[in-house]
């Protein structure tokens, strides 16, 4: 049945932002690939940095990830590479997101599985990251990468930062990569009727994960000045695990102890047709509700 | 930019469904067109009737819809034709459904232009129903085909009855066809926690627009004996302007009145991305949405 079609968001961002030639070579194993379409790239001057957005079934996504990957390393020099952005490979990191009919331990093993195949094609130390960690402290990309590539062919002898694959030294002119699964990120920010910019900071750090809050949920305030309002603003980082309408409610919630009223809410970008299935579905009380349902999902397969 | 391709939704039945080498005559033009793909047939031997499903841009849609009605003029004659459900022709109805970048308009607008081509190719009478209806009496289906097959011979030379292409005479062994543009129906169920089916009856009457309720919702009370529930069933004619949260919120508040409460919902079959949208945007007080952030509409553009 072709609902069972397997799709695979990645969202590689390669150390290139400036060099239209090299960014075109970069980009161009993400197209006309059959099963691999390429969404979006976008390339920053300051930075130095393109981020690419492609997604597709796991073998063409695959074959594209790893031709891409050998044109970074035959374009970027990072000896020469300056830009504003932390980096520390010419392809600096590259997240795999499981979109449809995949689940994210199958995610977690398709990383594994590219990682394994350049390190060993391109001499290239690969750090698994996010969900594909192999130790708690590699979850957080930041913490790999601190240091930058300057720092990394010091960085990688000790014995802590022994990389998953590849050879235990940085690629002379490509450095490190790090790889892995995460799911989507929702960025979803919820309006006060207030402009008390404490008041959203106070409600962020009760609903976000780090303070108290909800799992999947990082928080802040922050001010709407031309509509006199705050606004809490929020990245969630598993709408399957900490949905939607979960940390809407919670913030209304909150917001009564202030004597203030959440006034709308707003998703910025993009969002997973589940994510909001699953706030129609709560308000509802659908039963047996699936996204096969969904007319759009039945003509798009 | 890819995201304007247009989809349109075709429905048409026909009055085969016992036969398989007509009816994959029948099937056969929606197979393997460019920009049409067809989701489902459904076939009924009581009902001597087939039910097709398929979506394309109007072009391909166009072609196919053509291609298939000369398929059931060639294999069905009605003369002979026995089954248990109402017909007047060998394609009986053919529903468009704008589905993606279509106003209702310009639905309204193709299926004209449909109807004019196969009148005067097939010298067969049409009637334009539904939102395509040329006088407010031929909107409904049921009031076109009055008489079926049999009576149409007579019926159609009354001037109130002349077709709105083609001839003023039935084709002779294919009779008469309904065309015209529809949205989308949405079966929605909401369930009570009572057995009393009278509730459900009276609930349905207060919230269905031919009794005084919302103006493009049927709906009927229903027992779930198993589950000792009673149901307010409904059809959801044009969810666009009769929004499913809308109706939902509405029952709960007229269950009220007898003291019971709404203990879930449903969708039966399938329902536009829209209609769940629009529901979560609702309750979430989303500002500035837009379908076009939902990921897979990127995807599968």
């Amino acid at each position: 049945m072709s609902s069972m079609k397997r799709i695979i968001e990645c969202v590689p961002n390669f150390s290139e932002g400036r060099n239209p030639e090299n960014i075109e070579k970069i980009v161009a194993p993400f197209r006309g690939k059959k099963d691999v379409k390429l969404l979006d790239y976008q390339t920053d001057e300051d930075h130095n940095r393109m981020v690419v957005t492609a997604v597709g079934g796991p073998e063409g996504l695959k074959a594209a990830v790893i031709e891409a990957m050998g044109c970074a390393i035959d374009v970027i020099d990072m000896r020469v590479h300056e830009g504003q952005h932390p980096r520390m490979g010419a392809t600096d990191v590259v997240p795999f997101i499981p979109i449809k009919n995949v689940s994210v331990e199958e995610t977690i093993a398709f990383s594994k599985e590219i990682a394994e195949e350049v390190a060993r094609k391109y001499s290239l130390p690969i750090f698994l990251y996010e969900k594909s960690a192999s130790r708690p402290e590699r979850q957080n990309l930041a913490h790999i990468r601190k240091g930058q590539f300057e720092a990394m062919a010091t960085k990688i002898k000790q014995p802590e930062w022994k990389p998953d694959f590849g050879p235990q030294k940085i690629h002379p002119s490509a450095g490190v990569t790090a790889m892995g699964a995460r799911m989507p990120l929702v960025a979803y920010n919820v309006n006060l009727d207030s402009s008390n910019l404490e008041i959203a900071n106070e409600i962020a750090r009760k609903v976000r994960h780090i303070s108290g809050g909800l799992r999947y949920c990082k928080g802040i305030g922050i001010e709407l000045k031309d509509r006199g309002l705050v606004q809490v603003s929020m990245n969630m980082t598993d709408y399957t695990r900490t949905a939607l309408y979960r940390v809407f409610e919670l913030i209304k919630i909150e917001a009564r102890h202030y004597g203030v009223n959440v006034v709308g809410s707003e998703i910025v970008g993009l969002v997973p047709m589940q994510a909001l299935m699953d706030t129609a579905a709560y308000y509802l009380g659908l039963e047996n509700f699936s996204v096969d349902q969904v007319l759009e999902s039945r003509i798009w397969e």
